[in-house]
């Protein structure tokens, strides 16, 4: 169940009808799932995946979007935001996976990408992969390397514009989030004529600092290192790359009310992309024209708080759906049943 | 009142025992208030002031501290941030005033420093003057420069190590919060050996984005324009510069859990100091040694949350003490009355 | 006399009519020079002034221009960044003055678009003024203030799309660069149908760093304290705030081929603006079109060489345009004689 | 042959004994270099390499080193950059390799690392490996990913304290600079009691950028497409991570310098460590003592040369030590034969 059907409303913002990230138009989300035994006593466990998140359907190289990332704090791997931040583009899939995942699913994602562009290195330049990351230690034998580069290319080909599976999938197999299962979670608000869709890996907080949410007691963890949140922010809304990144900015707001304060051993990322326009990588064309939002519009104003908003309540999903996992050592970690406050 | 005698407490950590910012040894604060008729008719008004922020009673040119900054908003004209960030030092008191008192204030503050330092642009180098700001127009005749040169420097000389006068004082005379009476508000937290203060000029929000309090409805403004807010930290804990900035950044999870998302308007600057170490301006030393936090301590993630509690605190306190007050063309901003959420 | 009159060229661009950054229409220049003895023997003595630069002749602050900041070293007192580089617009003229002429320049400025906008602070928000400085306190008085609010605003009346003066004028009067007399100087080049203009305020460098140059030895000043350099640059080249920022980094590249190594006590910044698309302050629009160029398209990386080109030779031409100047305490800093190395 | 040895001095600061990075105490390179036919025919070609920079010969992860980095251009795939500039220090070996090879090589050195240190992802949190790169897809056949992960553990292992092997060697195989073969070069300055080393990995600029150097003409390449380099700056001076990015961002200058426009399409990266201090991961203390430099001492600006001119000369290195190569589709690049102009 979403936080929504139990209750817990954030905000004010309308959501949009599946009230995840695919209701931005076009977007497609995919997931591997590792789930297995790798050794004969389960000692050694798989307890992770991949999620991939494409802008569109079609070639991302050749058709790239708008793209902006801002680091709530930096303690992370996250690979491809040199290239984003200078040119404000993005030009793969946006890929999650576990800390010492992301070599793997970079390669896999290059190999997909490179096949689906035989120019790419040959008669054009390379090509900018883009991956994230949580801990998922432990749970997942992340020292093993389970996750292959194949897993990757699964993932992207996994892609659909559905409803998002969330909580213990993906990448999110292995997360933690406040003690209690996490992983991925998917929310979406409509401000006008756009979309704001969040889809998080969560993987962070420790039980104490749980806000705002009524919870059975004594089931989580209380001693979980510090963990790391990576947060994808998909609009349709015009944006260009400085202000789709002062929107990103208002991610950590959600963040914060969910209880975190963004602790010194997380990697809290924001990668936000814009569909509205589709930037050609092959082009005569000198001069181009883009459209994007006036910043003074009441507008802005409510794409920001519907960042706010759309952070926190993916977080929240993602904690209201992982089902309670057992991973590597035979550890277990409980599902948070929580409740909304009267 | 104090929001805490209201009964409402933000976070955990206990308060130092004035709950404000002077709680950090050695930090002194000074207001001056400007508060009469600039016409016949009253139709012009001064309602505004200055607040001087110093982070010790010494020689502050010739004993610098570390500083850092952090923007969470750049819809401002605070000034002096380029050099805090290049250097990691603050050498002048940290000024606080409204929008179009900072050519005034940074001069003032410029000439107390002078007469202190007669060596400044004679025989050394310049100096940075740091001054933050807010637009209290609603209430202000900022287009008539009430603020003075002169202000700076009382303002400056009225600093002591006393509780801090909160409310619609100094600078926060004319700021509006929330659609209600705002301006200075202070606060600070213990964590471990060290403490960490706060002061806040608030002059942000709209009445329907107020969070977690009660209130008497029906009597705030309910259209305001984007406002701003600056947040000074200061601590005792030895920090360096980027540890600082890190701490710093934790400010906008207080912000953010009042209701603000930021708004595009906004001038939402953090500026921060550590008095744990005086850096001398005149030394033959080439090498100096500094004294820093391991980052990796469990005490780092304390100061965030110390640094995001105090903030939200000082915000709740600069409404609780902020008087209804009348400004130019008669207007009136009134007393947010709040209570505790139960 | 301009450096290529020396038979001294900079890079392969051609520049424009009349090598300076007026060549790129509609940017207007004004200076105001303070040039007299403040006490009866001259001890004391005004060796400065102020320079406009606009980037057109309209409002301002109704016709906002796109820009962009870059901080190539920042011990500087620079003001007004923090609002250029959220939003990346400009709403003020760009202003020069010495160090502690920053708050009574921003003060004039501020005055004048008052003048100009009364709905300023009234019916609509704030305005936000650029002001860069360097310190001049050798030649100048610069504890004495010379430098009046009036300054400012006579510089801004004076400012004209003719041939920029260059040299010992407006705020160039009382630098100094590499030991020799410094100050304003200016050059352009072409990029396709673009132009590319440059201003700078030079104080900066030692004489033993002075490259590239054969000059008469033994009259410069062989002890001078760390300066700095203000770069303006302006283009009616379309780019977007991000790609101006871009353009303005190469500069860097112009300044250290002078010799520079951007000294630890050097505030060297570069502010940049975009005359190719007006900005309306009012608007009911909510989405805007706005024209860039594309960034792989070739003419990006001539704008890159016309940048670092453009900023070296205003550079020279600031040392070969200014003519030996007396200040303070009877200090004479002499005109370097250059010619061609062959 | 150094370029040094062709009679070309860049600046005036003393080289160490052998010119390169491991003039600075304790840090040690190691190369790998693939050079063999893919195919029946050699249309297909590994020309290409690895190149492990390490701070000091002990663990790296468990005696940490304070660095810094500085994007002067970010179209580029360096992973490992958010957590350095988070935290301010670098726990693995900085890796080169081509722009493909990047997973690769973040994949063997990331085993290597957790070989060496049984602690990670079990017992402690995860490791964060650096690695920067440049495309040499003309003369290799990237698209083929000839670099394995069992390369980069290989050029750990070869990494000594030796006079470092320049030109077309590790990762600088394939590499193309002005045109001509480039790849690796070194240099280094002293300055007082330090030490200042610089390791490139040359991949950028088209022929007629080339300043400074005469050269035999016409066996270039005219047309290349824009490329990248990595610079690689270690010190012995005990500098802070904000003080070593201010010595990092100076190498611009020598990139400059030698033609260099950071041209768009470029990733021009500068990645800085100082060896001064080494940070234990495992520790119980909750304050550390750390030296600094005094930042207004005249050594800041000395260092700031010695970035300048080490980054220049190692440039040079890089040409004139490597040696004509052969590469897929029996593509040739040549050797720069440049010598001093007079």
């Amino acid at each position: 169940m979403k936080a929504r059907e139990k209750g817990i409303t954030v905000g004010k913002l309308s959501t949009g009808l599946k009230n995840c990230i695919t209701d931005v138009e076009g977007v497609l989300v995919g997931h591997v799932t590792l789930d297995y035994q790798l050794d004969e006593h389960g000692e050694e466990y798989a307890c992770t995946g991949v999620t991939a998140i494409l802008p569109h359907k079609g070639n991302l190289f050749r058709e790239k979007v708008t793209a902006a990332s801002y680091v709530i704090n930096g303690f992370g791997k996250t690979t491809g935001l040199v290239q984003l931040n200078e040119l404000g583009v993005l030009e793969s899939p946006i890929m999650l996976t576990n800390t010492f995942g992301v070599p793997a699913v970079t390669q896999g994602t290059l190999e997909y990408m490179l096949e689906e562009s035989p120019e790419i290195g040959e008669t054009t330049g390379t090509i900018n992969i883009v991956v994230g990351e949580c801990n998922d230690s432990y749970l997942n034998s992340i020292r093993l390397f389970p996750v292959k580069p194949e897993h990757a290319i699964e993932a992207i080909k996994n892609a659909s514009c559905d409803q998002v599976a969330e909580g213990a999938v993906g990448a999110g197999k292995g997360m933690i989030c406040f003690g209690y299962k996490g992983g991925i979670g998917s929310s979406s608000r409509i401000v006008e004529e756009y979309t704001v869709g969040c889809l998080v890996l969560s993987n962070f907080g420790k039980k104490e600092e749980l806000q705002r949410l009524r919870y059975s007691a004594g089931d989580g963890l209380s001693e979980t290192s510090d963990g790391s949140i990576i947060i994808v922010l998909a609009t349709d809304a015009p944006l260009s790359d400085r202000q789709l990144q002062r929107v990103a900015k208002r991610c950590g707001i959600g963040l914060g009310r969910t209880g975190s304060h963004f602790s010194h051993g997380s990697g809290d990322i924001v990668i936000a992309f814009s569909t509205a326009q589709k930037m050609a990588h092959f082009s005569d064309e000198m001069v181009e024209t883009r459209t994007q939002l006036r910043e003074d519009h009441l507008i802005m104003n409510q794409l920001f708080t519907a960042a706010a908003e759309a952070a926190e309540e993916a977080i929240l999903n993602s904690l209201s759906q992982a089902a309670t996992t057992t991973g590597r050592l035979g550890r277990e970690v409980n599902h948070l049943n929580f409740y909304k406050e009267e």
